[in-house]
Protein backbone atom coordinates (compact mmCIF):
# COMPACT_ATOMS: atom_id res chain seq x y z
CA UNK A 1 0.00 0.00 0.00
CA UNK A 2 1.43 3.57 -1.20
CA UNK A 3 2.28 5.54 2.09
CA UNK A 4 -0.09 8.36 0.59
CA UNK A 5 -3.77 6.44 0.22
CA UNK A 6 -4.87 5.08 2.87
CA UNK A 7 -7.11 2.16 1.89
CA UNK A 8 -9.02 0.87 5.10
CA UNK A 9 -10.68 -2.70 4.92
CA UNK A 10 -14.19 -2.73 6.48
CA UNK A 11 -15.75 -5.56 5.05
CA UNK A 12 -14.34 -9.15 3.81
CA UNK A 13 -16.93 -12.10 2.65
CA UNK A 14 -15.79 -15.18 0.89
CA UNK A 15 -17.68 -15.44 -2.18
CA UNK A 16 -17.84 -18.62 -5.12
CA UNK A 17 -13.83 -19.08 -3.78
CA UNK A 18 -13.08 -15.67 -4.25
CA UNK A 19 -13.75 -12.09 -1.85
CA UNK A 20 -15.70 -10.14 -1.95
CA UNK A 21 -14.29 -6.57 -0.12
CA UNK A 22 -15.25 -3.29 0.41
CA UNK A 23 -12.54 -0.83 1.58
CA UNK A 24 -13.32 2.86 2.90
CA UNK A 25 -10.17 5.82 1.15
CA UNK A 26 -10.08 9.18 0.54
CA UNK A 27 -10.61 10.19 -3.00
CA UNK A 28 -8.82 13.56 -4.05
CA UNK A 29 -11.24 14.22 -6.75
CA UNK A 30 -14.14 13.77 -3.91
CA UNK A 31 -12.63 15.98 -1.43
CA UNK A 32 -13.58 13.16 1.17
CA UNK A 33 -13.85 9.72 2.09
CA UNK A 34 -15.87 7.09 -0.22
CA UNK A 35 -16.41 3.23 0.08
CA UNK A 36 -16.32 0.92 -2.66
CA UNK A 37 -16.30 -2.57 -3.32
CA UNK A 38 -14.29 -5.48 -4.89
CA UNK A 39 -14.89 -8.78 -6.15
CA UNK A 40 -11.60 -10.29 -6.45
CA UNK A 41 -11.78 -13.98 -8.36
CA UNK A 42 -9.96 -17.09 -7.50
CA UNK A 43 -7.43 -16.36 -10.25
CA UNK A 44 -6.42 -13.57 -8.17
CA UNK A 45 -4.18 -15.31 -6.06
CA UNK A 46 -2.16 -16.34 -8.96
CA UNK A 47 -1.92 -13.26 -11.36
CA UNK A 48 -3.45 -10.43 -12.22
CA UNK A 49 -7.12 -10.58 -13.89
CA UNK A 50 -9.03 -7.90 -16.08
CA UNK A 51 -11.86 -5.44 -14.05
CA UNK A 52 -15.17 -4.94 -14.86
CA UNK A 53 -16.40 -1.29 -13.40
CA UNK A 54 -19.60 -1.32 -12.42
CA UNK A 55 -21.65 1.98 -12.13
CA UNK A 56 -25.13 1.74 -10.34
CA UNK A 57 -28.05 3.41 -10.42
CA UNK A 58 -29.89 6.00 -8.63
CA UNK A 59 -30.28 5.53 -4.58
CA UNK A 60 -27.59 3.05 -4.35
CA UNK A 61 -24.29 2.56 -3.17
CA UNK A 62 -21.63 -0.11 -4.00
CA UNK A 63 -23.66 -2.85 -1.92
CA UNK A 64 -26.40 -2.98 -4.31
CA UNK A 65 -24.81 -4.79 -7.30
CA UNK A 66 -22.43 -7.21 -5.06
CA UNK A 67 -25.45 -8.46 -2.95
CA UNK A 68 -28.00 -8.82 -5.49
CA UNK A 69 -26.84 -9.00 -8.70
CA UNK A 70 -25.84 -12.67 -8.63
CA UNK A 71 -22.55 -12.18 -10.66
CA UNK A 72 -19.60 -13.11 -8.46
CA UNK A 73 -20.89 -17.12 -9.26
CA UNK A 74 -19.68 -15.77 -13.79
CA UNK A 75 -16.94 -13.29 -12.46
CA UNK A 76 -15.52 -16.77 -10.67
CA UNK A 77 -16.05 -18.82 -13.54
CA UNK A 78 -14.26 -16.35 -16.20
CA UNK A 79 -11.71 -14.55 -13.81
CA UNK A 80 -12.83 -11.05 -14.22
CA UNK A 81 -12.54 -8.58 -11.34
CA UNK A 82 -15.38 -6.03 -10.49
CA UNK A 83 -15.27 -2.71 -8.69
CA UNK A 84 -17.96 -1.09 -7.86
CA UNK A 85 -17.67 2.24 -6.18
CA UNK A 86 -20.70 4.54 -4.27
CA UNK A 87 -23.06 6.68 -6.77
CA UNK A 88 -21.78 10.03 -5.12
CA UNK A 89 -19.81 11.64 -2.62
CA UNK A 90 -20.82 11.35 0.75
CA UNK A 91 -20.55 13.30 4.20
CA UNK A 92 -22.38 16.15 5.75
CA UNK A 93 -20.39 18.84 4.27
CA UNK A 94 -21.61 17.14 1.00
CA UNK A 95 -24.85 19.39 -0.10
CA UNK A 96 -27.76 17.02 -1.45
CA UNK A 97 -30.71 17.82 -3.25
CA UNK A 98 -32.24 21.21 -1.82
CA UNK A 99 -36.03 19.92 -2.32
CA UNK A 100 -34.90 16.38 -0.53
CA UNK A 101 -35.36 14.31 -3.79
CA UNK A 102 -33.85 11.20 -4.40
CA UNK A 103 -32.47 12.21 -8.08
CA UNK A 104 -29.96 14.55 -7.28
CA UNK A 105 -27.42 14.91 -4.69
CA UNK A 106 -26.00 11.82 -2.37
CA UNK A 107 -26.90 8.64 -3.83
CA UNK A 108 -27.37 10.70 -7.55
CA UNK A 109 -24.01 11.96 -8.49
CA UNK A 110 -24.92 11.39 -12.15
CA UNK A 111 -20.84 10.22 -12.82
CA UNK A 112 -20.10 14.19 -14.17
CA UNK A 113 -17.39 16.68 -13.17
CA UNK A 114 -19.66 19.14 -11.37
CA UNK A 115 -18.88 23.03 -12.28
CA UNK A 116 -21.02 24.84 -10.23
CA UNK A 117 -21.37 25.85 -6.70
CA UNK A 118 -21.65 23.98 -3.89
CA UNK A 119 -21.54 21.07 -5.94
CA UNK A 120 -18.41 21.41 -7.60
CA UNK A 121 -16.20 21.34 -4.59
CA UNK A 122 -17.05 17.37 -4.27
CA UNK A 123 -19.50 16.18 -7.40
CA UNK A 124 -16.47 14.75 -9.58
CA UNK A 125 -17.25 11.15 -9.72
CA UNK A 126 -16.32 11.23 -13.62
CA UNK A 127 -12.92 12.25 -12.22
CA UNK A 128 -13.31 9.30 -9.29
CA UNK A 129 -14.38 6.70 -11.97
CA UNK A 130 -12.34 7.40 -14.73
CA UNK A 131 -8.53 8.17 -12.93
CA UNK A 132 -8.27 7.87 -9.84
CA UNK A 133 -10.37 4.60 -8.62
CA UNK A 134 -8.43 3.04 -11.14
CA UNK A 135 -5.47 3.94 -10.29
CA UNK A 136 -5.67 2.81 -6.36
CA UNK A 137 -7.50 -0.66 -7.42
CA UNK A 138 -4.15 -1.08 -9.87
CA UNK A 139 -1.80 -0.11 -7.20
CA UNK A 140 -2.84 -2.28 -4.55
CA UNK A 141 -4.58 -5.26 -5.72
CA UNK A 142 -3.69 -8.43 -8.26
CA UNK A 143 -5.52 -6.83 -11.41
CA UNK A 144 -3.97 -5.09 -14.34
CA UNK A 145 -5.00 -2.20 -17.16
CA UNK A 146 -7.46 -4.47 -18.84
CA UNK A 147 -10.73 -2.53 -17.98
CA UNK A 148 -14.28 -2.93 -18.88
CA UNK A 149 -17.06 -0.91 -17.99
CA UNK A 150 -20.98 -1.38 -17.21
CA UNK A 151 -23.68 0.22 -15.33
CA UNK A 152 -27.58 0.42 -14.57
CA UNK A 153 -29.36 3.39 -15.52
CA UNK A 154 -28.02 6.67 -13.86
CA UNK A 155 -24.60 3.89 -13.86
CA UNK A 156 -25.50 2.88 -17.28
CA UNK A 157 -25.49 6.34 -18.39
CA UNK A 158 -22.71 6.65 -16.30
CA UNK A 159 -20.84 3.28 -18.17
CA UNK A 160 -21.70 5.20 -21.84
CA UNK A 161 -20.03 8.48 -21.04
CA UNK A 162 -16.80 6.84 -19.61
CA UNK A 163 -16.38 4.83 -22.29
CA UNK A 164 -17.33 7.02 -24.97
CA UNK A 165 -15.39 9.80 -23.93
CA UNK A 166 -12.08 7.71 -23.27
CA UNK A 167 -10.49 5.84 -26.38
CA UNK A 168 -8.34 3.34 -25.21
CA UNK A 169 -9.13 3.08 -21.75
CA UNK A 170 -11.73 0.18 -21.67
CA UNK A 171 -11.56 -2.81 -23.85
CA UNK A 172 -15.48 -3.74 -23.66
CA UNK A 173 -18.59 -1.64 -22.20
CA UNK A 174 -22.41 -2.41 -21.75
CA UNK A 175 -25.13 -1.49 -19.89
CA UNK A 176 -28.84 -2.34 -18.24
CA UNK A 177 -31.60 0.21 -18.82
CA UNK A 178 -29.13 3.29 -19.19
CA UNK A 179 -30.65 6.94 -19.22
CA UNK A 180 -28.96 7.07 -22.69
CA UNK A 181 -30.03 11.51 -23.90
CA UNK A 182 -30.20 12.76 -19.83
CA UNK A 183 -30.06 15.99 -21.43
CA UNK A 184 -33.63 15.24 -23.00
CA UNK A 185 -34.84 13.32 -20.03
CA UNK A 186 -36.64 14.78 -16.41
CA UNK A 187 -33.81 13.09 -14.16
CA UNK A 188 -30.70 14.35 -16.63
CA UNK A 189 -32.07 17.71 -16.80
CA UNK A 190 -32.38 18.21 -13.13
CA UNK A 191 -28.90 16.83 -12.38
CA UNK A 192 -26.77 18.30 -15.31
CA UNK A 193 -28.64 22.30 -14.40
CA UNK A 194 -27.35 22.06 -11.17
CA UNK A 195 -24.07 20.21 -11.73
CA UNK A 196 -23.49 21.65 -14.92
CA UNK A 197 -25.47 25.31 -14.84
CA UNK A 198 -28.30 26.33 -17.05
CA UNK A 199 -25.90 26.29 -20.64
CA UNK A 200 -27.03 23.36 -22.37
CA UNK A 201 -24.05 23.46 -24.56
CA UNK A 202 -22.35 22.15 -21.60
CA UNK A 203 -24.21 19.51 -21.02
CA UNK A 204 -23.69 17.75 -24.67
CA UNK A 205 -20.44 16.31 -23.19
CA UNK A 206 -22.05 14.34 -20.76
CA UNK A 207 -25.01 12.56 -22.73
CA UNK A 208 -24.04 9.51 -24.52
CA UNK A 209 -26.64 10.15 -27.56
CA UNK A 210 -25.11 13.71 -27.85
CA UNK A 211 -21.62 11.79 -27.86
CA UNK A 212 -21.79 9.25 -29.89
CA UNK A 213 -21.62 11.15 -33.32
CA UNK A 214 -17.95 11.91 -32.49
CA UNK A 215 -16.69 9.07 -30.79
CA UNK A 216 -13.31 8.37 -31.46
CA UNK A 217 -13.48 5.08 -30.38
CA UNK A 218 -16.42 2.36 -31.46
CA UNK A 219 -16.35 -0.14 -28.67
CA UNK A 220 -19.34 -2.44 -29.19
CA UNK A 221 -22.52 -1.76 -26.85
CA UNK A 222 -24.75 -4.22 -25.32
CA UNK A 223 -27.30 -2.75 -24.07
CA UNK A 224 -30.07 -4.34 -22.36
CA UNK A 225 -33.48 -2.87 -21.74
CA UNK A 226 -37.08 -4.05 -20.03
CA UNK A 227 -40.07 -3.60 -22.30
CA UNK A 228 -42.14 -3.39 -18.53
CA UNK A 229 -39.54 -1.08 -17.24
CA UNK A 230 -41.55 2.50 -15.72
CA UNK A 231 -38.69 4.44 -16.48
CA UNK A 232 -38.36 3.63 -20.51
CA UNK A 233 -40.28 5.98 -22.07
CA UNK A 234 -40.19 9.14 -20.01
CA UNK A 235 -36.06 8.92 -18.20
CA UNK A 236 -34.14 5.93 -20.34
CA UNK A 237 -35.33 6.40 -24.07
CA UNK A 238 -33.27 3.70 -25.79
CA UNK A 239 -34.91 4.36 -29.17
CA UNK A 240 -32.74 7.23 -29.17
CA UNK A 241 -29.71 5.61 -28.44
CA UNK A 242 -30.14 3.35 -31.51
CA UNK A 243 -31.18 6.04 -33.59
CA UNK A 244 -27.68 7.92 -32.94
CA UNK A 245 -26.02 4.53 -33.18
CA UNK A 246 -27.43 3.96 -36.76
CA UNK A 247 -26.70 7.53 -37.62
CA UNK A 248 -22.97 7.16 -36.36
CA UNK A 249 -22.19 3.64 -37.41
CA UNK A 250 -21.78 2.96 -34.02
CA UNK A 251 -22.08 -1.18 -33.23
CA UNK A 252 -24.89 -1.52 -30.78
CA UNK A 253 -26.68 -4.68 -29.87
CA UNK A 254 -29.73 -3.11 -27.68
CA UNK A 255 -31.66 -6.31 -26.20
CA UNK A 256 -35.53 -5.56 -25.44
CA UNK A 257 -36.54 -7.78 -22.58
CA UNK A 258 -40.61 -8.68 -22.58
CA UNK A 259 -41.27 -8.15 -19.13
CA UNK A 260 -38.75 -7.26 -17.54
CA UNK A 261 -38.65 -3.89 -14.68
CA UNK A 262 -36.16 -1.90 -14.10
CA UNK A 263 -35.23 -3.65 -11.03
CA UNK A 264 -31.94 -5.96 -9.91
CA UNK A 265 -34.20 -8.85 -10.86
CA UNK A 266 -34.07 -7.97 -14.07
CA UNK A 267 -29.76 -7.26 -14.07
CA UNK A 268 -29.67 -10.65 -12.62
CA UNK A 269 -31.36 -12.50 -15.66
CA UNK A 270 -28.84 -11.10 -17.96
CA UNK A 271 -25.53 -9.99 -15.76
CA UNK A 272 -24.67 -13.33 -17.02
CA UNK A 273 -24.77 -12.48 -20.61
CA UNK A 274 -22.90 -8.91 -20.20
CA UNK A 275 -19.95 -10.80 -18.35
CA UNK A 276 -19.38 -12.90 -21.22
CA UNK A 277 -19.83 -9.83 -23.39
CA UNK A 278 -16.77 -8.33 -21.24
CA UNK A 279 -15.30 -11.03 -21.22
CA UNK A 280 -14.69 -11.48 -24.92
CA UNK A 281 -12.85 -8.35 -24.98
CA UNK A 282 -10.70 -8.51 -22.07
CA UNK A 283 -9.44 -12.57 -21.84
CA UNK A 284 -8.00 -14.37 -24.41
CA UNK A 285 -9.89 -16.78 -26.20
CA UNK A 286 -8.26 -19.22 -24.97
CA UNK A 287 -8.37 -18.58 -21.36
CA UNK A 288 -12.72 -18.13 -21.78
CA UNK A 289 -14.13 -21.21 -20.29
CA UNK B 1 -58.70 -17.63 -5.59
CA UNK B 2 -60.62 -19.16 -2.71
CA UNK B 3 -63.27 -16.92 -1.44
CA UNK B 4 -62.42 -17.18 2.32
CA UNK B 5 -58.79 -16.13 1.47
CA UNK B 6 -57.71 -12.93 0.55
CA UNK B 7 -54.66 -13.45 -1.26
CA UNK B 8 -52.96 -9.69 -2.39
CA UNK B 9 -50.14 -9.39 -4.90
CA UNK B 10 -47.79 -6.63 -4.00
CA UNK B 11 -45.13 -7.08 -6.37
CA UNK B 12 -44.07 -8.73 -9.53
CA UNK B 13 -40.49 -9.16 -11.31
CA UNK B 14 -40.11 -11.03 -14.39
CA UNK B 15 -36.83 -13.19 -13.47
CA UNK B 16 -35.04 -15.71 -15.70
CA UNK B 17 -38.00 -16.01 -17.60
CA UNK B 18 -40.11 -16.50 -14.81
CA UNK B 19 -41.88 -14.68 -11.95
CA UNK B 20 -40.83 -13.39 -8.20
CA UNK B 21 -43.85 -12.38 -6.46
CA UNK B 22 -44.43 -10.93 -3.11
CA UNK B 23 -48.17 -11.56 -1.97
CA UNK B 24 -49.56 -10.54 1.65
CA UNK B 25 -52.26 -12.48 2.89
CA UNK B 26 -54.13 -13.11 6.09
CA UNK B 27 -52.68 -15.88 8.25
CA UNK B 28 -54.92 -18.11 10.81
CA UNK B 29 -51.60 -19.25 12.39
CA UNK B 30 -50.34 -15.97 12.69
CA UNK B 31 -53.62 -14.48 13.83
CA UNK B 32 -52.71 -11.38 11.14
CA UNK B 33 -51.26 -10.64 7.94
CA UNK B 34 -48.00 -12.04 6.69
CA UNK B 35 -46.31 -11.12 3.32
CA UNK B 36 -44.62 -14.02 1.97
CA UNK B 37 -42.56 -14.26 -1.64
CA UNK B 38 -43.09 -16.98 -4.51
CA UNK B 39 -40.61 -18.05 -7.61
CA UNK B 40 -42.40 -19.49 -10.01
CA UNK B 41 -39.67 -20.90 -12.90
CA UNK B 42 -40.87 -20.77 -16.66
CA UNK B 43 -41.57 -24.40 -16.32
CA UNK B 44 -45.07 -23.41 -14.01
CA UNK B 45 -46.71 -22.26 -17.14
CA UNK B 46 -46.77 -25.46 -18.79
CA UNK B 47 -48.01 -27.58 -15.21
CA UNK B 48 -47.80 -27.98 -11.78
CA UNK B 49 -43.56 -27.68 -10.67
CA UNK B 50 -42.29 -29.02 -7.24
CA UNK B 51 -41.76 -26.03 -4.43
CA UNK B 52 -38.83 -25.13 -2.15
CA UNK B 53 -39.59 -23.89 0.88
CA UNK B 54 -37.19 -21.42 2.37
CA UNK B 55 -36.81 -20.19 5.50
CA UNK B 56 -34.77 -17.36 6.43
CA UNK B 57 -32.52 -16.39 9.80
CA UNK B 58 -32.67 -13.83 12.45
CA UNK B 59 -33.99 -9.96 11.50
CA UNK B 60 -34.65 -11.35 7.85
CA UNK B 61 -38.26 -10.85 5.89
CA UNK B 62 -39.32 -12.74 2.55
CA UNK B 63 -36.96 -10.69 0.81
CA UNK B 64 -33.41 -11.33 2.10
CA UNK B 65 -33.30 -14.90 0.10
CA UNK B 66 -34.97 -13.44 -2.99
CA UNK B 67 -32.70 -11.06 -3.43
CA UNK B 68 -29.50 -12.45 -2.30
CA UNK B 69 -29.22 -15.77 -2.78
CA UNK B 70 -28.86 -15.98 -6.78
CA UNK B 71 -31.41 -18.91 -6.74
CA UNK B 72 -33.52 -17.58 -9.43
CA UNK B 73 -31.22 -18.80 -12.06
CA UNK B 74 -30.98 -22.61 -10.72
CA UNK B 75 -34.56 -22.74 -9.87
CA UNK B 76 -35.44 -21.61 -13.45
CA UNK B 77 -33.24 -24.02 -15.25
CA UNK B 78 -34.60 -27.08 -13.14
CA UNK B 79 -37.91 -25.92 -12.63
CA UNK B 80 -38.51 -25.60 -9.11
CA UNK B 81 -41.06 -22.96 -7.33
CA UNK B 82 -39.35 -21.80 -3.94
CA UNK B 83 -41.46 -19.73 -1.65
CA UNK B 84 -39.95 -17.78 0.98
CA UNK B 85 -41.87 -16.70 4.69
CA UNK B 86 -41.64 -14.24 6.38
CA UNK B 87 -39.59 -15.31 10.07
CA UNK B 88 -42.29 -14.01 12.10
CA UNK B 89 -45.34 -12.23 12.71
CA UNK B 90 -45.83 -8.56 12.15
CA UNK B 91 -47.61 -6.06 13.06
CA UNK B 92 -48.37 -2.98 16.23
CA UNK B 93 -50.39 -5.51 18.06
CA UNK B 94 -47.18 -8.54 17.55
CA UNK B 95 -45.07 -8.10 21.42
CA UNK B 96 -41.31 -8.21 20.38
CA UNK B 97 -38.60 -8.27 22.44
CA UNK B 98 -39.24 -6.50 25.86
CA UNK B 99 -35.53 -6.13 25.85
CA UNK B 100 -35.56 -4.40 22.56
CA UNK B 101 -33.36 -7.30 21.15
CA UNK B 102 -32.64 -8.72 17.38
CA UNK B 103 -32.69 -12.43 18.42
CA UNK B 104 -36.83 -12.88 19.66
CA UNK B 105 -39.70 -11.41 18.50
CA UNK B 106 -39.74 -9.59 15.36
CA UNK B 107 -37.90 -11.30 12.65
CA UNK B 108 -36.68 -14.16 15.16
CA UNK B 109 -40.21 -16.70 15.26
CA UNK B 110 -37.59 -19.80 15.23
CA UNK B 111 -40.11 -21.59 13.45
CA UNK B 112 -42.38 -22.92 16.93
CA UNK B 113 -45.54 -22.53 17.80
CA UNK B 114 -45.31 -21.06 21.35
CA UNK B 115 -47.23 -21.64 24.13
CA UNK B 116 -46.56 -18.98 26.40
CA UNK B 117 -48.83 -15.85 26.68
CA UNK B 118 -48.10 -13.10 25.41
CA UNK B 119 -46.90 -15.07 22.59
CA UNK B 120 -48.86 -17.73 21.85
CA UNK B 121 -51.58 -15.73 20.07
CA UNK B 122 -49.71 -15.18 17.09
CA UNK B 123 -45.93 -17.04 17.26
CA UNK B 124 -47.22 -19.41 15.38
CA UNK B 125 -44.33 -20.04 12.17
CA UNK B 126 -44.52 -23.55 12.67
CA UNK B 127 -47.92 -24.64 12.29
CA UNK B 128 -47.95 -21.37 9.56
CA UNK B 129 -44.83 -22.57 7.08
CA UNK B 130 -45.89 -26.41 7.91
CA UNK B 131 -49.78 -26.55 7.06
CA UNK B 132 -50.93 -23.07 6.14
CA UNK B 133 -48.53 -21.72 3.98
CA UNK B 134 -48.51 -25.02 1.71
CA UNK B 135 -51.99 -25.48 1.58
CA UNK B 136 -51.95 -22.08 0.11
CA UNK B 137 -49.26 -22.05 -2.08
CA UNK B 138 -50.73 -25.41 -3.50
CA UNK B 139 -54.66 -24.31 -4.14
CA UNK B 140 -53.35 -20.53 -5.88
CA UNK B 141 -50.51 -21.37 -8.14
CA UNK B 142 -49.25 -24.24 -10.43
CA UNK B 143 -47.09 -26.44 -8.14
CA UNK B 144 -48.07 -29.55 -6.73
CA UNK B 145 -47.26 -31.49 -3.23
CA UNK B 146 -44.04 -32.16 -4.05
CA UNK B 147 -41.90 -29.94 -1.20
CA UNK B 148 -38.62 -29.63 -0.14
CA UNK B 149 -37.47 -27.14 2.72
CA UNK B 150 -34.25 -25.81 2.92
CA UNK B 151 -32.65 -22.31 5.40
CA UNK B 152 -30.58 -20.56 6.97
CA UNK B 153 -28.86 -19.72 10.52
CA UNK B 154 -32.95 -19.45 12.39
CA UNK B 155 -34.61 -21.13 9.06
CA UNK B 156 -32.06 -23.83 8.80
CA UNK B 157 -33.02 -24.83 12.43
CA UNK B 158 -36.77 -24.82 11.40
CA UNK B 159 -36.34 -26.03 7.86
CA UNK B 160 -34.52 -29.33 9.76
CA UNK B 161 -37.23 -29.42 12.39
CA UNK B 162 -40.01 -29.42 9.80
CA UNK B 163 -38.46 -32.27 8.11
CA UNK B 164 -37.81 -34.43 11.04
CA UNK B 165 -41.29 -33.72 12.72
CA UNK B 166 -43.69 -34.71 9.02
CA UNK B 167 -42.38 -37.54 7.53
CA UNK B 168 -44.01 -37.94 4.18
CA UNK B 169 -44.37 -34.01 4.13
CA UNK B 170 -41.05 -33.42 2.42
CA UNK B 171 -39.18 -34.97 0.19
CA UNK B 172 -35.96 -33.27 0.74
CA UNK B 173 -34.86 -31.26 3.14
CA UNK B 174 -31.07 -29.26 3.55
CA UNK B 175 -29.59 -26.23 5.58
CA UNK B 176 -26.70 -23.84 5.84
CA UNK B 177 -25.50 -23.16 8.65
CA UNK B 178 -28.05 -24.06 11.01
CA UNK B 179 -28.56 -23.15 14.57
CA UNK B 180 -29.00 -27.62 14.74
CA UNK B 181 -29.12 -27.44 18.63
CA UNK B 182 -31.43 -24.50 20.28
CA UNK B 183 -31.51 -26.27 23.57
CA UNK B 184 -28.18 -25.61 24.35
CA UNK B 185 -26.79 -22.12 22.88
CA UNK B 186 -28.11 -18.51 23.87
CA UNK B 187 -29.91 -17.51 21.17
CA UNK B 188 -32.24 -20.67 21.03
CA UNK B 189 -32.73 -20.51 24.92
CA UNK B 190 -34.01 -17.16 24.85
CA UNK B 191 -36.30 -17.66 22.08
CA UNK B 192 -37.20 -21.00 23.57
CA UNK B 193 -37.53 -19.64 26.96
CA UNK B 194 -40.10 -17.31 26.39
CA UNK B 195 -42.43 -18.93 23.41
CA UNK B 196 -41.96 -22.17 25.34
CA UNK B 197 -42.05 -21.69 29.03
CA UNK B 198 -39.07 -22.75 31.23
CA UNK B 199 -39.43 -25.99 31.09
CA UNK B 200 -36.99 -27.74 28.92
CA UNK B 201 -38.43 -30.85 28.05
CA UNK B 202 -40.62 -29.25 26.00
CA UNK B 203 -37.56 -27.53 23.78
CA UNK B 204 -37.01 -31.18 22.74
CA UNK B 205 -39.40 -31.08 20.15
CA UNK B 206 -38.06 -28.06 18.77
CA UNK B 207 -34.44 -29.14 18.15
CA UNK B 208 -32.96 -31.13 15.33
CA UNK B 209 -30.33 -32.70 17.55
CA UNK B 210 -32.28 -33.86 20.41
CA UNK B 211 -35.24 -34.69 17.26
CA UNK B 212 -32.74 -36.71 15.19
CA UNK B 213 -32.77 -40.17 17.19
CA UNK B 214 -36.61 -40.48 17.01
CA UNK B 215 -37.13 -39.45 13.86
CA UNK B 216 -39.61 -41.67 12.06
CA UNK B 217 -38.05 -40.87 8.39
CA UNK B 218 -34.28 -40.21 7.26
CA UNK B 219 -34.69 -38.16 4.77
CA UNK B 220 -30.47 -37.35 3.76
CA UNK B 221 -29.75 -33.97 5.17
CA UNK B 222 -27.81 -31.53 2.91
CA UNK B 223 -25.47 -29.07 5.77
CA UNK B 224 -23.07 -26.60 4.44
CA UNK B 225 -21.21 -24.50 6.93
CA UNK B 226 -18.66 -21.48 6.73
CA UNK B 227 -15.39 -22.13 8.88
CA UNK B 228 -14.83 -18.27 9.42
CA UNK B 229 -18.56 -17.93 10.59
CA UNK B 230 -18.27 -15.79 13.54
CA UNK B 231 -21.62 -18.09 15.02
CA UNK B 232 -19.96 -21.42 14.56
CA UNK B 233 -19.07 -22.43 17.87
CA UNK B 234 -21.42 -21.01 20.34
CA UNK B 235 -24.62 -20.92 18.63
CA UNK B 236 -24.30 -23.01 15.59
CA UNK B 237 -22.59 -26.52 16.96
CA UNK B 238 -22.82 -28.91 13.73
CA UNK B 239 -20.58 -31.18 15.52
CA UNK B 240 -23.83 -31.75 17.70
CA UNK B 241 -25.54 -32.24 14.85
CA UNK B 242 -22.77 -34.36 13.28
CA UNK B 243 -22.68 -36.99 16.42
CA UNK B 244 -26.73 -37.04 16.94
CA UNK B 245 -26.86 -38.29 12.91
CA UNK B 246 -24.15 -40.39 13.21
CA UNK B 247 -25.34 -41.86 16.94
CA UNK B 248 -29.24 -42.08 14.85
CA UNK B 249 -28.15 -43.58 11.57
CA UNK B 250 -29.07 -40.74 10.17
CA UNK B 251 -27.58 -39.96 6.29
CA UNK B 252 -26.10 -36.53 6.97
CA UNK B 253 -23.50 -34.83 4.41
CA UNK B 254 -21.90 -31.96 6.53
CA UNK B 255 -19.71 -29.87 4.52
CA UNK B 256 -17.17 -27.35 6.22
CA UNK B 257 -16.46 -24.68 3.94
CA UNK B 258 -13.17 -22.87 4.45
CA UNK B 259 -13.43 -19.00 5.06
CA UNK B 260 -16.79 -18.62 4.48
CA UNK B 261 -19.21 -16.45 6.77
CA UNK B 262 -22.54 -16.30 8.03
CA UNK B 263 -23.23 -13.85 5.06
CA UNK B 264 -25.52 -14.45 1.91
CA UNK B 265 -22.16 -14.57 -0.15
CA UNK B 266 -21.65 -17.61 1.54
CA UNK B 267 -25.31 -19.00 0.49
CA UNK B 268 -25.30 -17.99 -2.84
CA UNK B 269 -21.70 -19.60 -3.22
CA UNK B 270 -23.56 -23.10 -2.48
CA UNK B 271 -27.23 -22.29 -3.26
CA UNK B 272 -26.70 -24.47 -6.72
CA UNK B 273 -25.59 -27.60 -4.61
CA UNK B 274 -28.91 -27.34 -2.67
CA UNK B 275 -30.94 -26.77 -5.12
CA UNK B 276 -29.91 -29.76 -6.79
CA UNK B 277 -30.19 -31.70 -3.86
CA UNK B 278 -33.57 -31.01 -3.70
CA UNK B 279 -34.26 -31.29 -7.36
CA UNK B 280 -32.72 -35.32 -7.01
CA UNK B 281 -35.46 -36.11 -4.62
CA UNK B 282 -38.25 -33.61 -6.25
CA UNK B 283 -37.47 -34.28 -9.89
CA UNK B 284 -37.90 -37.35 -12.24
CA UNK B 285 -33.97 -38.22 -13.40
CA UNK B 286 -35.42 -37.78 -16.84
CA UNK B 287 -36.54 -33.95 -16.30
CA UNK B 288 -33.32 -33.14 -14.40
CA UNK B 289 -30.84 -30.48 -16.42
Amino acid sequence: MSTTTKLEQIAANRSFGGWHKRFRTHSTALGGDTVFALYLPPQAEHGPVPTLYWLSGLTCTDENFMQKAGAQRIAAALGLAIVAPDTSPRGADVPGDPDGGWDFGHGAGFYVDATQAPYDRHYRMYDYVVRELPALVEAHFPVDQRRGISGHSMGGHGALVCALKNPGRYRSVSAFAPITHPSAVPWGQKALSRYLGEDRAAWKAWDAVELIAGAPERLPLLVDQGEADGFLAEQLRPEALREAAAKAGHPLTLRLQPGYDHSYYFIASFIEDHLRHHAQALLPAASRP
